[in-house]
């Protein structure tokens, strides 16, 4: 068995702690350890390091490698350009030579985890769905009717002492209504994006579902380590369309009963933006102020302050988010964090493209 | 007639941007220059610069005379130490030595105005008054029922063609429900601390309310300018008790039929707090954000963010105050920035004196 962390995220929506050059698995949002950190340290109840692999941007490959010394080198994959997680995944399996039967848990690098123990646990039960042939994915209990996330609905368990089920369809992201009906209904498990799989079952499953990825794939084992062999994966990589897992591989995989999902009750925050951050923190520690850095405050509820050496002090606020950086500061209405994005155009365009 | 500016104010109140070593005066809050910049270029229409003093404490001289260099260097007063306005402003007619029928306009050095034309043509009124031997103040037409301030209760006119009248009384800062009654009544004005009188009127004043102070300020006299005078000036200084003007002058002269009101309507505020100065500056431009520094926003409404050189960037904020400074950053309810000073005592015992 062995790990592939995807790092290709660019993590806009954690602005301004996220910049080009500091994505947000890089980034200590929940701790004194980056996310990234965090989820190779979750590994290692499964995995020795040697069989936990990298692939992130060639521009990170070195501040990644810096973060995780206990990692060989060589374990960091560098992507030569982004094509989304089916094609990323397909590249890190081709270029970490592990032997086509074993099992790869693929996971994104920038996820929350407040109860470990559940976690691997639900990688342990997917890694023996995976053995008998199956995709799986880990699926999300809800604890809200989220409508930033795609829905899976599960079908008829794999085994009757085994909460493993097939998955029935994967449904897009819904409206507040539709939401509701999934969480009341009880059926429907949020996709997380976190996969496993026997290397081989992945490879059919692009050959099946991807062929023009597929194709890509063997040239790439071809090259691979010849002379001026990044160049040629490059160009390799260059003229294969982005395909993400979710929509290209598992979702048709699904359609013909190849998929199953393991329930996962562990705490689990995509982080996908600084309200979720709040969120993801306060229902592991019961608190509704979230504050890292030098901090006072005086009678703040639903407040998330993200800061460093200077002094914040917050008196009486309600549902905000303050994110200090050195040369900027984010104060934000926590239902409104998504909004970030639209305003970091308007900063490219008056206040210039080093606040990016 | 000349001016005597009072600048003794410590203005905690607008921490962190005001500090031990930068009171209140000295910053620029309203635009490029400081309060006491506007205050004295607001005396500009009425006088010349060498007849404006200002006096503040000895620590502050210096940054005084640096931020007013049109004005003759020893007309800064350094008060040997703070014993409120009453004694500043007697102590300040000595030091001074105008000529005893001469017109004081005694006004606090920390205040704001919008409408310049209107402020200028209440001294003018208030100087008349103040020639026929009243002791006169300018109160401002309450525009909301503060319960901030204290009141003034007018009384008859002094002539009909004139607004200025007689004050039946001064009362102490109201509940809310009284200062409802007082705005529905309308025969009452803010007390603004701004007072106008002749040099000798305001002397009797004081040997009739205050004969503590006037022999004090009879000793000062004496010791003026001999060898050693700031010495002596101090410890004559130290041995005379805090008498606001307020209390120790005003309320009593009231009660004798000495005290008139000339009515201010000139976008008047003494920016006690951040949300004075956001409800000032609201009021003067019309727009409910109001943002000093580099600073983008997205759809906030009734917020004020006192920025510098970093990006400040608000989304969806509603009733918040922001002060950003290099070494501490507020963000505030705007109805509780009354609340930073019990802050500022816990930031003294845990963060460290260096932030106040």
């Amino acid at each position: 068995m062995y790990a592939i962390v995807m790092a290709g995220g660019a993590g806009t929506r954690l602005w301004p702690l996220s910049r080009r050059g500091t994505p947000k698995q890089l980034l200590s949002l929940t701790g004194d350890t980056s996310l990234l950190q965090q989820t190779v340290a979750r590994l290692g109840t499964l995995l020795q390091p040697a069989d936990i692999y990298i692939i992130t941007s060639q521009a990170h490959v070195r501040a990644t490698q810096d973060q995780l010394p206990q990692l060989p080198p060589d374990n960091v994959l560098g992507e030569p350009l982004a094509r989304s997680t089916a094609v990323a995944a397909g590249l890190a399996a081709v270029l970490a030579r592990r032997e086509s039967d074993e099992v790869a848990l693929v996971l994104p690098a920038d996820h929350y985890v407040s109860d470990e123990a559940s976690f691997t646990e639900a990688l342990r039960q997917a890694a023996q769905a995976a053995e008998r042939g199956y995709l799986v994915t880990l699926g999300v209990v809800p604890s809200n009717p989220a409508t930033g996330y795609g829905y899976i609905k599960t079908g008829a368990q794999l085994h009757p002492s085994s909460a493993t089920a097939l998955i029935e369809r994967f449904v897009e992201k819904p409206d507040a209504e539709t939401a509701a009906g999934f969480v009341a209904d009880g059926g429907y498990l949020w996709n997380a994006g976190i996969f496993v799989w026997r290397t081989y079952v992945y490879r059919q499953a692009i050959e099946r579902f991807q062929p023009d990825l597929a194709r890509a794939l063997e040239q790439v084992e071809q090259v691979h380590r010849t002379p001026g062999w990044m160049t040629r994966v490059r160009d390799i990589i260059e003229a294969v369309p982005a395909i993400a897992i979710d929509t290209g591989i598992a979702e048709p995989a699904a359609a013909e009963g190849r998929m199953a999902v393991v329930p996962l009750e562990a705490g689990w925050s995509d982080i996908g933006s600084w309200s979720a951050l709040l969120e993801a923190l306060s229902a592991a520690t019961g608190a509704d102020l979230v504050a890292s850095g030098r901090h006072l405050d005086r009678d703040s509820h639903r407040v998330l302050v993200h800061g460093g050496d200077r002094l914040v002090v917050t008196v009486g606020l309600e549902d905000v988010i303050i994110v200090d950086t050195p040369d900027a500061l984010l104060v934000c209405h926590r239902d409104r964090a998504e909004e970030i994005k639209p305003v970091l155009d308007e900063i490219a365009r008056t206040a210039g493209e080093r606040y990016l």
